[in-house]
C-alpha cells in the first residue's frame, strides 16, 4: 500500500502487522485513518505473502475514540458530509467513517487477530468486531461510550456486536456506555484471552504462526467467507450448496492433495495454493459497497 | 396509562417500575394481564418522562404461568379463540397471548431490566426474554415447562430464546421441560447477575439508574432499536446504512453537540433532546402486528 | 430401518441409540456410513416408538474423519462426483457427504444427544453440531482440521458452527485447525458437560430418560422445528406467527388437557398423542433438499 500517516503496516513472514500510530493523539480515529485502515485492510487481503492480520496500537492505547479537536460540532450533519468526501454515500447518505474503516476487515479473506492494549473506547472497542480473535492486555479498557456522547454505536457494529456477545450483554454495555475492564471483557465474551501487557502482541503473533505455518491459505480463505457469510443466511442448506460448491472447487487443488498426503506420510504439508484474487472457490462474496476500496 | 387490574405501573424519576400484582394468585397469568402489560409497555414507550422501564412480580413470585383456573381446557382452541377477542388475529389465527405481552416489550425504544424473583415458570420464563437485561435472586426458579403440559413454547420465544442463550441451551431446556435454579440459569446465559434475595430490586433499579443518570434518550432509543433488528438482517451492509442515516440525524442533534462539549469540558452532560414519538433518526421500527397497541 | 454395516440402530424404551460401528477404522467416515447415519435419522424420525435418539461411538473414539483409505484424491472432484451417485446434487453440484449425513438431524422431529468419545476430528467434529445437546468424555478430542487437509468445513457446518458456539471461537477453530480436548470444547461452548470417560453413554441416556419421561412427543416435536427455523426468521413477528398456529392445534389435541389435568392433579401426566408423520402443528418443515432421503 502507499505511504500512510496514521498507521504502519508491516508485512514479515507471512503477518501483516496494522499498527494505529498517532501516539501523540493517544491513536484517536480520523477520517485519514478510516481509509489508510481500509486501504490496508485490501493491501493485505490481495497480497499472497500475508497469511493473517494483526491490528494493534503504538504506544499506551489501541485507540480513545473518535478524534474530537474539531471540537463541539464533531458529529455535526454537514461538517461530516463534508469531510466524507473520500468515502461516498450509501443510500445517498454520507457514509459512517467507522464502516469504512472495520467493513473491510469483514470482507477480508484472511484471518485477523486484534491485539488490544490499553485505551480501546468508542470506534476503538467496534473496530476490532469484525476481526475474528480479540485479545487484551491486563491493563485494556473498552467503552461504548456512543449514548454518553450523545450519539449513537458505528463501524456497522449494530451488527456485529449482538453476534459476538449477544444481545443481551450488548444492549447492557451499550446502553449505560461504560468503560469496563479487561476481565469483564472476557466474561462477556468481548475478548477470548487476557494476557499480562507485555505478552499482548507476542500472544497475537503466535496464534497468528499457528495458523500460517499450518494451514492452506485457500482454505482457510474459503472458511473465512464461508463462515461470516453463512451468519445472515436463513437456512444450513444454504450452507450445504456453498460448501459443496466450495469443496469440488478446493478438492481439486493441489493443496487437498497436500494436505492428504502429508498426513498419510505423517510430515508437515507444503501447500502451495495461492489464493489470488476475487473470490475463493465459487463462495459468493458479501455484497460490498460500491466504491468501498480505499485509495492504497 | 389507565387503571389496572392486574399489575402496577409507576413512574419516579425516569424509571418506570411495572410490577406483576396478582400475589394471591402468584401473578399467574391470564388474558387481562396481557393487554395490561402491553398497554404498559407503550405507556413507558410515549413518555418522555421515562428512560429505563424495570419489571418485577409483586410478593415471592415473579409468575408462576398461564393461570389454569379454566382448568383442563385452558388451551383448547375454542375457549382460546373466544378470549382472545380483545387482542385480534395474525394471519387468520387468534394471537398467542404470551406474544401479545412479549412484543411490545420487543418494540420499546428505552431498555427494559426484568427483576425475576421466585417462580418465573412458562410464561414466567419467556415473558423476560425480550427484556434486555434479566436479574435474577438466588431463590429464583425458572422453567420452559411447556413440553410437559402438552403445549409449545409461546411469546415468541422460538425466535428469542435461541438468540439469548444459544440453540442448544435453549434445546436442552425446552426439551426437557424441567425447572430450574437461578445457578443453571447464569451458567447458561438466561441471566446476567444473581444476587441476594434482598438485593434484586435494588440491583435492577442501580443499572436503570446508571443508564438514566449518563446517557442520551435519544441516542438509547436509536441503539436499542438497531441492535435488536440488526439480528434479522442479512449482512453487516444493512447495519452501515441504517447507521450512517441514524448517525446523520442523531450527529446534528443537541445531544451530540452536548455529549462532546462536556466531554471536552471533563463535566456530566445534560441531555435535553427528548425522544418523542414514533421511530428514532430514521432507523426503521420492527414490524408490528397491526392493532398490537393495548388499550391503555 | 434397513441392515446397516457402519452403524448399529437399536431401540429401547422410547430412545433409539445409533452407534457408529467401524472400530476397526476408528470409525472414519465413508458415503456408506453418510447415507445410513441418513437412514438411521429418518427412521427415528418415523417411528412413534422413538422419543430421543443418541449418537455414539463404538470402540475408543467417536470418528476420525473421512475414511482416507483412498489415498490423496480422497478430495478430488470427479473421484467425489463419481462416489456421489447415491446422495444426488445440489444446484447441479455433487452434495458433500458431510451434509447427507448431517442435515437429516437438523431435519429430526426429536431431540438429539451426542455421546462423544475419543477422537472426534473432521466430520467427527462437524456431524454433531446440528444435534441439541453435546456431552463429552474426559478423553475426547476435536479438530476442525479441515484447513490442515487443503479443504473447506462441511456438513453444514458453516451455518451451525457460529451458532453453537459464537463467530469468535467457530473462527479460531477453523483458522488454525487445531486438536483440542474436551475442556477447551467446554469452554469454548462446543460441549455442555464434561464428564469421566465411563459415565459418558449413561450421562447422554439419562437426559434421554428425562426427556422421554416427562414430556409429550408432540409438543417436543413442535418445540424443536420451532426453535431451529426460527434462527434463520428476520423477527420474532415471524416466531408469533407460527406459535400462534401451533398453538391452536397443540392446544386443542389429548396432551394439552391431559398436560393440564395432571398438573391440577399433582400427578405424573401420561401422554399419549403420537407424533405421526409430517409436519406438527403447521410448524414449517425447513427446506429440504430434494432427495434428502436415504434408502432405510
Amino acid at each position: 500500500m502507499g505511504a500512510a500517516t496514521t498507521l504502519r503496516y508491516e508485512v514479515d513472514a507471512g503477518i501483516a502487522v496494522i499498527t494505529l500510530d498517532r501516539p501523540g493523539a493517544r491513536n484517536a480515529f480520523t477520517s485519514t485513518m478510516a481509509l489508510e485502515l481500509a486501504a490496508a485492510a485490501h493491501a493485505a487481503d490481495a497480497d499472497d505473502a500475508v497469511r493473517v492480520v494483526v491490528v494493534t496500537g503504538a504506544g499506551r492505547d489501541f485507540c480513545v475514540g473518535a478524534d474530537l479537536s474539531a471540537g463541539a460540532d464533531t458529529f455535526d450533519a454537514r461538517s461530516r458530509a463534508e469531510r466524507s468526501a473520500g468515502a461516498g454515500t450509501i443510500d445517498g447518505v454520507a457514509r459512517d467513517w467507522g464502516g469504512v474503516a472495520s467493513l473491510p476487515f469483514a470482507e477480508l479473506r484472511k484471518p485477523v487477530i486484534a491485539a488490544v492494549n490499553g485505551a480501546a473506547v468508542g470506534i476503538g472497542s467496534t473496530l476490532v468486531l469484525p476481526m475474528d480473535v480479540r485479545i487484551a492486555a491486563e491493563s485494556t479498557r473498552f467503552g461504548f461510550v456512543f449514548a454518553r456522547r450523545g450519539i449513537v454505536q458505528e463501524a456497522a457494529s449494530s451488527w456485529f456486536l449482538p453476534r459476538v456477545v449477544g444481545i443481551s450483554q450488548a444492549m447492557e454495555w451499550v446502553a449505560t456506555g461504560r468503560v469496563f475492564g479487561a476481565e469483564e471483557a472476557l466474561r462477556g465474551g468481548l475478548v477470548s484471552r487476557v494476557v499480562p501487557d507485555d505478552q499482548l502482541l507476542d500472544t497475537a503473533l503466535g496464534l497468528a504462526r499457528e495458523i500460517a505455518d499450518n494451514t492452506s491459505a485457500v482454505s482457510v480463505g474459503a472458511a473465512r467467507q464461508l463462515l461470516w457469510s453463512m451468519l445472515g443466511a436463513a437456512s444450513p442448506w444454504d450452507a450445504h450448496r456453498a460448501e459443496s460448491r466450495a469443496l469440488l472447487e478446493v478438492g481439486a487443488g493441489p493443496d487437498a492433495t497436500e494436505g492428504v498426503r502429508s498426513f498419510l506420510e505423517k510430515r508437515p504439508a507444503r501447500f502451495t495454493g495461492p489464493l489470488g484474487q476475487g473470490s475463493v472457490a465459487g463462495v459468493p462474496r458479501w455484497p460490498a459497497v460500491p466504491g468501498d476500496v480505499g485509495p492504497g
